[in-house]
Parts: structure tokens; C-alpha cells; sequence
């Protein structure tokens, strides 16, 4: 029995698409709810209230006393102000009838105090019976690109296929802004931190529908409901590719979990093995997270079978290649002595490798590289059980970024040009493993050519290893 | 039985202490050999003579017809000409008396083709009789940074305690150049290619007796002589730490292999089963060979004991944190109550964690970072079972790269303070994680932060689960 009375939970729907958003403790002097505030105006959001009873103007936008002040619509309340504070501020949120709270604020459950705790539920029984839902506390909150709600400065507001859910704050504020070079774009973010309301069960529910997501990703600490949340996972990965990161693996990680979102952990093994039976993709670190979306996100359609191919310049690192692409289960025919016949024309016999791994070689103009590069990956890609191109760049020092070589478009133009061609006569990906230089003057080159790359719609991966193991978990998912 | 008069064989030491170098095949227009002149010439080395019977001066310095034409003492010839031209000029070597020829140009035994190996053993039996040895040949040659014996353009000639030894050329003109902001320095550098004459057990058993070298790196795909190649193995890792990357463990790397340095490898596990007996520090790629070396070379102790504390930002961050160690085999001992009360004088309620990993938490100014960071460092760090600090930068939002403020002299300077202190009272040692920059500003940043750490002697990791993997392989030899 409920000893309070409930109204009508607003849908997330709703909360994803606010007419107008309160910030609740924006001051001139900054913080994070001001940055909130810019980072809504950077993004253009139409209808955006500062609430702080001490000021009067923030960011050049009228600051109101109260949420029960604002004059407009107001549907989303993003809260950074004390624990202490937060009661008074939910009873204006029910007077006003908005339909969604989202706390910055933290220090309840987490923290480990009883008191912390029975705030907590106290907030939610607000929450029920005014009649809107929580997000958090301790969340940083949601991005809708295509709405123009924005939690975070510089978070790039284009819209794009990736739902990306997440206990851990951090995270959402990272991933985003840290990876856009690699050309992963967002359809909606949410933090939601302590899940005291809205939780990661009732957000995949609802991903699963969403029109705007083609990929849901997932960082996820623990669950508030184990049952609901395996079968809104099921539901989901039926229907999109659904990549899991899951913290607290270990003893350590676990008792850390606590701390951080409250979370209890349960069995790994089991939670694994009904991830693969699932057809999740289950990745171990946020590095690997980016890898499969980017992976995911430029594969269109996934590559058809197991065989690679690897094309770059380096001996040993093609060595190091085939190791890594066998290891992570992926298999590298050979080439018919037709195939290397064609090659041979342009690839030298001393310093070359005419195998697969087909080492370019000694090649030491743009031109020749180019050239090498074209002819030998329409000649590769003719191969049958050949289902993937991989091309590598910046491994040896033939290829090392830093001279602007690689970033000009003399060689740029041709090489994207031939692996498009390949792309559209074979329906074969071409994926890019491009290594990131170690000085700044190598770094303009490369995120140059890892620019051009990503806006050709090319996956670029950093490590052949990460290549190897995006690639292997790509198939599974698309084979399973 | 042989049918030629052996002469004695110059020794490796000989070899790496020439009083003269030509270099046959330099040109004014350019090249591979006219780019080792100018390497010398920018290490300082005080006796290089071009030689190319086309030309009369290279780069500024007299050419010669022939090596035989040389005025001075010429102990090492380096030699870039086509196959097909090079017994000629090792009948000119063997007349001048010179001690060693490394051969850069390729296409013998690893083409594949019968008469190119033929020709390969005419050079061995040339060698012999003129009392001189080979290095290669498909070798890019040595580098003795102490004797101004350069290689490569821009490769760092100040002498370290790392000697390198590959079969793959392109290793050894990468890894000292790309790696060089992580503080790793060179006592010598071979790529002995081939191995037609000079191979990987005589210099293992040169390397394991030489002073100038503490630590010893090999990047191999096959070798020539197992029995001799094991025992020197076992030598020289009984005496100093041996960190091996195997190339060639899958089918697709064995087959690679030949056609790069025409290797035969055997049986990976056998191989495997014997460097673990040995105290051998197996990798399985380049990126884990430099993390290796980054941690023995600063790493004066090494750590006595698996406990490791995690110090940083961001609450999922330390939950992965703490997942990757433990999957390393490393263990994070809890914080005793009074450890947690003495931090919670520094760490917020909100949004921090007050165990281990811990999290710093929502801690805004340079200044309150920095504190944190002393504090805390100091207070783990007398925790007994703690044995190691892992510090972490550049993970969350809060400590992004790109606005001045990590690599700031006011953040720098008190915190490098702190982690020396941490160092010379408890003799453990500090690790740091910093993560790169994904764009250019932050670039800046990320490598002004490396080099003021590197240069205070920490080591810098990239990743957690690269760190973790270094100090779980370290541990493992330092108590194997």
C-alpha cells in the first residue's frame, strides 16, 4: 500500500522534449548549473530560466526565485544546489506542474548515511505525488541533440544514431566530446546517476522504440530490478545492436560501485552469459565501448565473413597485424598467385611483402603510395573470402605522420576515392587503423587525416589489437 | 669442411666503435643512404665518407669512387645499392680491411627466390674470407648513441640504458623516435634483418655482458640457431630484465614472417612455456614493449608487493580503474577508518569516493585538485600493503586537457613535489595515467604534463589496462 496519492507519470518522451528548462542554483559567479545555462544557449534552447533567489540576471538571462516565479512553460528543472536544499525546491517543481527533476546534486544514498538514504525516498514520494519524475540524483543529466537540450559545453549538438545511457555522470559528459572526432553523434544522453526514479530499465524500454536510435550503448554499474532490466535487454538487443560496458567486475570494482552510483552488483558470470545469449555486446572498458560504436555506427553493412584483409607499410607490423586479426578470431587468406602477379607491378620486390599482410614496401613518394594504395585494395578486394579491408598508416616510420604527407590532399583525395570505390563495387567495409602520432606536430597530421577519413564515413580505430577485437565482436553479433 | 681461408672475426664491440663509416649508395638527390649521412652528420660522428662513383660530394662531404678509395680508416660500411651490385663492393671491403658491412638493401632470402639466397650465402663466404662481418642484410643498421653511431634522422643520440635488438627494421627506427617522450634512451639499437652473419644469440650474449646496457628489448620472428638462441636467452635474463615481443605466433604471422626476414618460427607454446621458466618478460605487441620498458627504466625499486592504491577523478573511471587491476592480478587493499577521516577533510561528500580507487570528486580550482592530490597521496601512501600509487589525469570531464591548467607550472610543480616526497620517504613508487587528448589544444596539454613527469623520473602510461598489465608483468619479474 501506498500511503500517498499518485498522478499520471509524464513519459520520458516528455522529459526528452521540454518546452522550457529551469536551472535551479545558476549563479553569475559560475558552477556546474551555470555552465548548464551556456551550454543551452551555445545549443540554442528556446526557453531557458536560471532560478537563484539571490540574483537577478544570469548569463544576461533574467534570473527568477523561484521555480514557481518562472513566467513561461516550464517542463525540465535541472537541480545543483545542497541536499539539504532540495525538498523545498521539488514541492515548487509539483505547485508548478512540471514534469521532470533532474539532481546534479549528490551526497544521498551513495554516501553511505542512513539519513542520505531516507532523503532520498522521501524525494520520491514527492516526485510520485506531484505528479513528475526524477533523474539522478547525482546525474549530470540529459542531451537531446535534436531538441536542443543540452547538459554539457562543447558537447557537439548533431544529431545522430547513438543512444547512450549511463550510470556514471563522468561518462556522459566525456564520451561524447571526447570521441566526436571519430564521428560518433548522438541521438540522447542520459546520466541517471542514482536511478531513484528513472532508471536504466524504463530508459531501454524506451530506446528499444525510439525511432532516432539505431545503437543504444550502456555503462551500468549495477540494476534496481534485476528481472526488468534482463528483459527490457533482451527486448532491445532483438531489435538494435545494444554494446554493454558493465563496472564493478571485480571485488575491488564492486565495493567502488557502491561508493559511486550505490549500487549492488551481481554474479559476473552469469550476467555474462546472458549478455552472449542475448546477443549484447559486451565490451571491458570505455575505450572498447567507442571502438564497437564506431564500428557499429560506419558498418553499413557488416562485413560478411571472417576473412581479412590488411594493407600498409611495415614488416614487422604486418607481422604484429596478422598475429592480432588470428588471435581475435578473424582469418587471413592468402593470395592466388594471379592476385600477387597484379601486385607485383607495383609493390617492390626488396622491402615488400606480396602476401596477406601485403606490405607496400619501400615506397617513398606520396605518389607511389597512393598509387600502391589504390591498385592494390581494388586487386584485394576481389578476393572472395576476403570480407573486410584493413589499411594502416603511421606504424612505420615510411608512413610517419608530422611532414603533412599524409594529410595533403594529393594523397587524401585518391586513397578515400579507391577505398569508396571498393566499398560501393564490393559492399566490402574498409576499416582505418591509423596510429596517433606522439608530438604535436605529428597530431595535426593525423587528426587531419582521421578527419577526412570519418567525414568519407570510414571507421578509424587506433590500435590493431582494438581493430582486431571491434572486428571479431562485429561479426559475432551480426553472425549470432 | 669450408674452401676458404677464415680470417679472425671482428668482435660486436669492434663493430659498435668504428673509428670510420662510409656509405655506399649516397647520393645528392636524395635516398635512404644519403639520409644516414645526414643522421651522422647531426649525431656529430667525425668520420663519414659518401661514397658513389657518380658523384664528388654529398650533403657537403667529399664522395668517394669506391670504399677502396677512401683516405682515412673505414671500419663500417653501410650499404644501399641494388642486390645485384653488392658482391663488388664487398670485394672492395674485405681489400680496405674494414670490420663490418650492414647491408640495408633487401630482396635476398626473404623474396622467396632460390638465387637470391644463393647470392646471400657468396656475400657470408665473402665475409668470412675477408674478415669482416655482415649485419643484414634487409637490416636499417645501428645506433650507439654513445659513439655518435647514427641511423636515422632525428632519433634521440643521448645515451640510455636500453639496448634494442629486432629483426624488423622498422622497429628500430620507430620505437626510439616515437617513444622518446616517454624518457626511454638507448645504449644501442640493431636491426639485424636477415641475420645472415650477425644474429640475435651473439648479440644476446654481447648485450647480457655490457655495461652501457640495464635493460634489454628484442622484437624477433624466428631464429636461426634455437639451442644458441635459448641459452643466451637464459643468460642474459638471469643477469638483467629481458623484455621479448615474438612476432609470427598465429598461422597468419608464421606465414608473414618468412616473407619479411625469411624466418621459420616453431612452437609458440614450447617457446611461451621456456621464457616464463627463464624470467623472460614476454609482450605481445610493440605498445606493450614500450610499457614495459617505460616501467623498468623508472622504476628504482620496483614495487614489493602487489597492493596498489588509485588516486584520481571520476567515479566510473575508478570503478574500471579498479576492474582492470584486479583482472591484472594486483590487489587494492581497503583504506583503515582513519585514513578515510583524514581524507574527508579533503574529499567532498558529494560526488567523491573515500576508499580505493579514490575518487577526488567534484573538486573545481587548480588549487583544490592540487591539494587533494598531496594529501591524499601522502596519507595512502603510508597504508603498509600498499605498495604502489596510481595516479590518473585527463579521465573525466573535470581534468581535461586543453585549458592550461594540468600543465601549468602552479599544478606541476606541487604535485610532482608530492609524488617525489611520497617517493624518497616511502620508497614506493608513483605510477601516472594520463590519458591523451583527442584534439590539438589538448595535445599541448596532455604533452607539456608528460614531459614535466617524465622528466622527474614517473613513468606514463597511457590506459589503465596498459598500466595494469606493465605492473602485473613487473611484479611477476621482480618476484619470479
Amino acid at each position: 500500500m501506498i500511503d500517498y496519492m499518485e498522478k499520471e507519470k509524464p513519459s520520458l518522451e516528455e522529459i526528452f522534449s521540454p518546452r522550457g528548462v529551469a536551472v535551479v542554483g545558476a549563479s553569475p559567479s559560475g558552477g556546474w548549473a551555470t555552465q548548464v545555462v551556456q551550454s543551452l544557449k551555445e545549443a540554442g534552447f528556446p526557453a531557458i530560466y536560471p532560478v537563484n533567489p539571490k540574483h537577478s540576471e544570469v548569463l544576461g538571462l533574467p534570473c527568477y526565485a523561484g521555480v514557481n516565479k518562472i513566467p513561461g512553460p516550464v517542463d525540465h528543472v535541472i537541480v545543483s544546489i545542497p541536499a539539504e536544499s532540495v525538498l523545498a525546491v521539488l514541492d515548487d517543481c509539483a505547485a508548478r506542474g512540471v514534469k521532470s527533476v533532474q539532481l546534479f546534486t549528490a551526497g544521498f544514498s551513495e554516501s553511505g548515511y542512513a539519513e542520505r538514504a531516507e532523503l532520498e525516498k522521501t524525494m520520491l514520494r514527492k516526485a510520485r505525488a506531484g505528479g513528475f519524475r526524477i533523474i539522478g540524483p547525482n546525474s549530470v543529466g540529459i542531451f537531446v541533440p535534436k531538441n536542443r537540450l543540452a547538459n554539457k559545453i562543447a558537447t557537439p549538438m548533431e544529431p545522430g544514431p547513438i543512444a547512450f545511457i549511463s550510470q556514471s555522470g563522468g561518462y556522459v559528459e566525456d564520451i561524447p566530446l571526447s570521441f566526436e572526432p571519430r564521428g560518433v553523434r548522438f541521438s540522447r544522453g542520459v546520466s541517471y546517476g542514482n536511478a531513484l526514479d528513472v532508471n536504466e530499465s524504463e530508459l531501454l524500454e524506451y530506446l528499444s522504440a525510439d525511432p532516432d536510435t539505431r545503437i543504444i550503448a550502456i555503462y551500468i554499474e549495477g540494476v534496481r530490478d534485476g528481472r526488468r532490466f534482463l528483459k527490457a535487454l533482451r527486448e532491445a538487443a532483438a531489435r538494435k545492436p545494444v554494446v554493454l560496458c558493465k563496472g564493478g567486475t571485480t571485488e575491488a570494482g564492486q565495493r567502488t560501485t557502491f561508493s559511486h552510483t550505490a549500487s549492488l552488483t551481481s554474479s559476473v558470470a552469469v550476467f555474462n552469459a546472458l549478455c552472449r545469449q542475448m546477443k549484447v555486446i559486451q565490451v571491458d572498458d570505455i575505450e572498447e565501448l567507442i571502438d564497437m560504436l564506431v564500428a557499429l555506427n560506419f558498418s553499413n553493412p557488416p562485413p560478411q565473413g571472417a576473412g581479412v584483409a590488411i594493407i600498409g607499410i611495415g614488416g614487422g607490423v604486418s607481422v604484429l597485424a596478422a598475429d592480432e586479426m588470428e588471435k581475435a578470431g578473424l582469418h587471413l587468406p592468402g593470395l592466388s598467385p594471379e592476385v600477387q602477379a597484379e601486385l607485383r607491378q607495383f609493390i617492390p620486390l626488396a622491402g615488400g611483402i606480396l602476401g596477406n599482410p601485403v606490405d607496400a614496401g619501400n615506397v617513398l613518394s606520396t605518389e607511389s603510395i597512393t598509387t600502391t594504395t589504390r591498385v592494390v585494395s581494388r586487386a584485394v578486394s576481389q578476393v572472395a573470402d576476403i570480407h573486410t579491408l584493413v589499411y594502416h598508416l603511421g606504424f612505420h616510420p615510411l608512413t610517419f605522420w608530422g611532414n603533412g604527407q599524409f594529410s595533403s590532399e594529393t594523397f587524401l583525395r585518391p586513397v578515400i576515392d579507391a577505398f569508396q570505390e571498393v566499398r560501393q563495387t564490393t559492399g566490402k567495409p574498409v576499416l582505418l587503423v591509423l596510429r596517433p602520432a606522439t608530438n604535436l606536430e605529428g597530431m595535426k597530421d593525423f587528426l587531419a587525416a582521421q578527419a577526412a577519413f570519418t567525414a568519407a564515413g570510414f571507421p578509424v580505430f587506433y590500435s590493431m589489437r582494438r581493430t582486431a577485437r571491434a572486428m571479431a565482436r562485429l561479426l559475432a553479433w551480426n553472425q549470432g
